[in-house]
């Protein structure tokens, strides 16, 4: 067993998760969560929460939109056409693979595959002589499959949905409404944690690569004339390890270490904000366990890139057996998803650039001449009057230069406008944001901090989960269940509850197993109450990493544990 | 205007909802929340986590699984076939409505709609001359509309899926899997907050009726064998407002007061767990605003309760426009659920029941005559041995006295076995577990904590929350934005902050006008820094719902908030 299995039974026999339903034989790319596993989960979104976005109150805000949205929205973000896999059919049993996969399961690592188009893919295909991998097989021809999960709205089949693959349209489709509301303000953060669907070909890497998870992602929008990060002086001293696309081409494959100052300076991370969130990142995941060590940003290839971005680095963190993750990404989307939504919905979604100093300029005012129109038109002079204030008088005036203007079959004669030239005061101009984007899968990270925090000590499984994201924090036994002793160990237990720790009682089989199930399910601290307790009220507490035991009063116990509990929570 | 549109105008202008999607027109039965509408909504969902899931910690689990499950688990719920409305399409313009909303609409108030069949909603329609309410046009047949969304998993359009309607399924797919893990104990609670999704007709409610909102439920297992709520001592003097099955036949309209013990005692409530999450219930949704008065308990008749149910109550609080609306369920789902997933799985979902003492049972034993059959079958005696296993003793011998059984094609003859009886003890008996259900929607509680809250003095919005679930707790405002005092207000802004409240920061506008919006998004409390400040270190401490000001010294303030603002929390 390696150590994915390893975990993965653990999580079965503890209650963190396993296959979704199961009894009617699992669904491949879906977890079902236990008591443990939600906990556990629970925590780590409570952390992302308030790292990016509580401790940002007043520029970053949480806001919640439905999984379930209009084709529309995905048409203006380009999903419907680009947020596509390839796939390929076995000939002769008919199963279906992703293609690049199966590819490079069978030939090899293959520079590029990423990028290449369904006839590039054939070709390899032919070339390789990749065949099906369940029956030997020959292979039909590479095709795109889309990945977006369709249903319908209401009792109509004809409107069309879709169940979101990612939170930022919902933060984009919302931009100007929220904007308002809080004051036009930029920059100004969007955050979302909620459910996305993505339905993958053929997920086969259990919580890795699953087709419904929880996504937690920030949408940054801010001026690109004013792209500075207020808080860069923070973090301008993180350690990032960075493989650069430079590096990429070039087939580097260790990372170099730079300072955030240094990497912005040198150009290799195009703006601030990205910059600013990539050390929050390094920070947070380290948090959940993961050595700085094993931890990497890649920059990914022009065409490796989401159709909308202009830069983006994955985060990587190195796994028993599936190597280098992807635990976040970062992408530059620039103007893109605003501009495509102004596009396809015609409302304006632009913000308000005020100048330093107003601007002078010369504009034209096109004046109508309303006595010589009327002569032409006489009751129709209010349509043609309509017609010309419809039109930009600058670009009027230069049409009307070659010919007469039609407009819904009136015709603007030149003899009708009288153009003038004026000056006027611009105090600002508008413009489209742009927006930097960090963003994890809280699935993956609950995955990740189980891997991280697995240990075998005697044969036995202690599970060294940070104490801030554990989800049960202490365990109290009572050593006998008599004697007035078990009372004594319900009393602390609930001493502990309230003063707002998850703590559980367990008062049965032996102290020896008892501390062996704390340990499997990452509990930090247990408590036991002896008949020394019943003498002089102190009790033993023991640590799980350490296993030492150090005997504490009970009138200080609370302190003792949210001292060594508390470090890492935002609420202290 | 009435309230209803009042709360909405403040929703939109202070960023908490509106319909989602909006710059597309939006899409009926679905919201967007903004940054104040979420932070609502959390602490909404956090204060339910605390009350029903944190504070029975052993008792009572959070679990998480996905929206997205397969046709199978809907199949075995009954909701494939039963999780329907009633439906007719307008034969000249096609629109489509709610049958038996559009009758009540037109024809008033008719006891017992919901229970009709489609046959008697056509009559209906035809006697009281009910017509299309767009374009008066004659209606069609009525039919029935499933209100699960559909969708498909994976390359192949035939794995069928559905969103799930209920949070419950999940929690009974996984009930033996965690039964398991958590060491088989009875009874135990598993909880679920997460996204569901009914395709409703023609929503029309605003954040009443959606199409996709949050459902927080538990499924609460236990013995029905014993029943008893050990938790009920804590609830039996709780007051419920309770209309009985027996009021509702006989159209009574105001609720009986009765106190927990007694709804027991005299039989309204049929199970212990549904009056003590009843009475858990009262008491969540007064803290969240509504008066007791304003709510009731309302049984459902047989005809009007979901097809699992063996009793519900509707809790209703009045709202001002809507009036008595459900804001939660509470259904006694017994082993419906279990027994029909037991049934489509074939997988055993029991418990097992210990008896007191052991009880000795005679049992029939078949012993099959080994040379007698070998004389008859030869080679394939191994085969009649197997079927002999493969039956009942008892009901083998019963059918064996009316001559020889035939099992695949195999004969079995009375000569073929020789029937012992058996004395034997068995330790206890496997059973089928009992569900009680309380069931919430999140977002309506988001707009009923929304409308109990709104109030207005002299011409303005106080919008008075009650601080354990206010968006935002304390707001800081500097008198003036020089002289140090803009510092100084945001160092104890900061400090605000760090003692784990959200604190907003506002330097612009008249103090007035801050005060007003603050009160607006409904911020207990209001720290001005002053020229006093700089001299003495207090500050003004505004009272949001009595306007009065207490000055603070600075040293005090996180305790003087904490002191008014945490007798709700559970973190203490």
């Amino acid at each position: 067993m390696d150590k994915y299995d390893k975990v993965v039974e653990l999580c079965r026999r503890r209650g963190f998760f396993w296959p979704s339903s199961e009894i009617y034989g699992g669904v491949a790319g879906f977890l079902d969560f236990g008591p443990m596993g939600t906990m556990l989960k629970r925590n780590i979104e409570r952390r992302w929460r308030e790292t990016f976005i509580q401790s940002h109150h007043g520029l970053v805000y949480e806001i919640e939109t439905p999984v379930v949205m209009p084709a529309r929205v995905f048409e203006a973000s380009g999903h419907v056409e680009n947020f596509t896999d390839v796939i390929v059919e076995c000939l002769q049993c008919h199963k279906r693979f992703r293609a690049d996969h199966l590819i490079l399961e069978q030939a090899g690592e293959i520079q590029g595959i990423e990028g290449m188009s369904t006839k590039e893919l054939d070709e390899l295909i032919s070339e390789k002589g990749v065949r099906c991998s369940e029956c030997r097989g020959p292979l039909g021809k590479v095709s795109r499959f889309n990945l977006l999960f369709r249903t319908n709205i209401g009792p109509y089949s004809e409107s069309v949905a879709y169940l979101r693959p990612e939170a930022a349209q919902g933060m984009f489709v919302n931009f100007k409404s929220i904007f308002n509301a809080m004051r036009e303000r930029l920059p100004m953060g969007l955050a979302q944690i909620g459910k996305v669907a993505r339905n993958e070909i053929s997920p086969r890497q259990g919580p890795i690569r699953l087709r419904e998870f929880t996504i937690m992602e920030v949408e940054f929008f801010f001026d690109p004339k004013a792209p500075g990060c207020t808080l860069i002086d923070e973090v301008s001293d993180v350690r990032l390890r960075l493989l650069t696309e430079d590096m990429v081409k070039t087939k580097t494959e260790e990372p170099m270490e730079v300072r955030v100052a240094e990497a912005l300076k040198e150009g290799y991370i195009k703006t601030e904000w990205l910059a600013y969130f990539m050390a929050l990142s390094t920070r947070f995941i380290s948090e959940l366990g993961a050595p700085t060590a094993s931890q990497m940003f890649v920059a990914k290839l022009p065409d490796e890139r989401a159709h909308y971005s202009a830069q983006t680095f994955d985060q990587l963190v190195r796994l028993d057996r599936w190597g280098w993750v992807e635990v976040s990404g970062h992408a530059y989307r620039t103007d893109y998803d605003l501009s495509r939504h102004i596009q396809y919905s015609g409302q304006d979604l632009s913000a308000f650039r005020k100048f330093q100093t107003p601007h002078p300029v010369r504009v034209t005012v096109a004046k109508p001449k309303v006595e010589r129109i009327s002569a032409d038109y006489g009751k129709e002079t209010g349509k043609i009057l309509s017609a010309i204030k419809g039109i930009d008088p600058g670009a009027l005036k230069s049409r009307l230069s070659s010919g007469p203007v039609e407009v819904d079959g009136l015709i603007i004669r030149s003899e009708y406008v009288e153009f003038l030239e004026k000056e006027e005061t611009l105090s600002g101009e508008r413009f489209v944001p742009h927006v930097a984007e960090p963003s994890f899968g809280a699935d993956r990270l609950t995955y990740l901090a189980l891997e991280c925090a697995y240990t075998e000590r005697e044969d036995r499984v202690v599970l060294k989960l940070p104490p801030s994201i554990a989800p049960v924090q202490v365990s109290v036994f009572p050593l006998v269940n008599r004697d007035g002793i078990w009372e004594k160990a319900f009393s602390i237990h609930d001493l502990v509850r309230r003063a707002g720790m998850i703590s559980e009682f367990d008062d049965s089989g032996s102290i020896g197993r008892r501390y062996a199930r704390a340990d499997e399910i990452g509990c930090p601290f247990a408590v036991t109450v002896d008949y020394q307790t019943m003498a002089d009220d102190t009790v033993t507490v023991r640590d799980r990493d350490s296993w030492e035991q150090t005997r504490v009063p009970v009138n200080g116990l609370k302190e003792f544990l949210w001292s060594r509990l508390a470090p890492l929570r935002f609420i202290t």
